[in-house]
């Protein structure tokens, strides 16, 4: 498992880095909408949503993505489209029992998964550096939590919703987010001063295990443990993606707050 | 019953059209998101929220309501941060089991009712005829679906969801609503033509029983009759809205295909 990790990731990270900063931001949100369509289908079989609802919402999010890819971000009137379509559609393929339960993966799963990777397209379009750092913040502290967590870990931070993860970890988490952060503003040269940097690091170590702790959430309420398992060793898609999912956002804001070109 | 709901249609209808159409615009947008807050506790407290989540989704309702008064339509970022906020606060309030559900009655009702609400903001910033439009058609067409329904109707339209619709009162409610459109674009000189108006209005004669029908769907799966009894005859302010808050982006989309003022 743990070598498998490793070997993945040192296969993968090359041509994926050369992707991201070398090609113009189309290639980047092109990519990421594919990735996000997987992680969709894979939410919306861990809820095992019927045929009809699935397929639609498969397209609905296509549609999503297409308008991220094409607009930066999806409007609102998507998602009023989303709702009443669905709606409507929901209405005449079975009776009332458990409508908003049908409605509610395929609704939900548009804002979480195709909705939320909008904004790592616009943090692409602002400049490849700020995607290498949403991810290399996240991941190593995903890692950090990871190596402290099954070396020091002693204290459970949230037994019931994801039965490995420590407190400990969780400070790996906001310590490894931080001091990635920093290495990787200093790498890319980005536009944020070092406190600036530091506070960014610390907030993005603190919702990777969000993002990482909802994903867990939703996978115990389906009743699943990995998304799927796709990637050898990494679990699916959507174990990838829910970190930055989560997070690209707050570092969307927190680049507005802190007047950085995003 | 009968008696009851005409002669509160009498006392409400002549104040409410004055306050529609001879006040600018905002008058309209804080009564109709004043009713929208209504609607969306009405909606949470009909799925049996938790006391947390439903104030925090009351507050983010408020929000939504008045960037949308402000700005005319939410963005895609309020419900971008509705998700991740009401996701964390579920996370931490209570365990895995039925976080979707916990989940889907606020995000679904936020984006049912103070988000579908801001269409109708927007038609009323194209003219307040178009809120006369809205409102004339739709609560015609329930009329005439009522009464048709109520002497004429043998065949029932969709008895698990709604018993006492028929295929009779739907007709009624196509014919209401499309003769509806056409005397009140005559009386307010909308600019549509007469073919357009019938399309619009034989539209909207439809859209008015599927948002009948979808907000008895979730009544049912709820376990309620009607939304409420604030308003005496009529049930509670969703019962009032439904049509509307369905057939207002209809309206407006409808609109915008055919180049009239919205």
């Amino acid at each position: 498992m743990h070598i498998k990790r490793l070997i993945t990731a040192a296969v993968l990270i090359p041509p994926i880095y050369f992707y991201i900063t070398k090609l113009p931001p189309v290639y980047f949100s092109v990519l990421i909408a594919v990735l996000a369509l997987a992680g969709l289908w894979e939410y919306l079989s861990m809820y095992k949503v019927e045929p009809v609802m699935l397929w639609s919402t498969m397209v609905l999010g296509a549609m999503i993505l297409v308008s991220s890819v094409l607009a930066g971000m999806p409007s609102f009137e998507i998602f009023a489209f989303v709702f009443l379509g669905l709606a409507v559609l929901r209405l005449f393929i079975y009776g009332p029992e458990n409508a908003l339960r049908d409605l509610s993966a395929p609704v939900i799963g548009l804002i979480y998964i195709p909705g939320l990777v909008s904004y790592q397209m616009l943090l692409r379009e602002a400049g490849a550096g700020w995607i290498i750092f949403l991810f290399g913040t996240v991941w190593i502290a995903d890692s950090a939590a990871f190596y402290v967590g099954s070396t020091l870990g002693r204290h459970k931070l949230y037994p019931a919703v994801s039965p490995k993860k420590t407190v400990e970890g969780g400070i790996g988490s906001v310590l490894g987010g931080t001091g990635a952060a920093i290495g990787i503003k200093f790498l890319f040269s980005l536009p944020l001063s070092l406190g600036q940097t530091a506070v960014v690091g610390l907030v993005l170590g603190i919702t990777a295990i969000l993002g990482d702790l909802v994903e867990s959430m939703f996978k115990r309420n389906a009743g699943v443990k990995d998304s799927s398992h796709i990637i050898p060793g990494h679990g699916g898609i959507l174990d990838k993606l829910d970190g930055s999912l989560f997070s690209a956002p707050i570092l969307y804001w927190l680049l507005i707050v802190f007047g950085a070109n995003a």
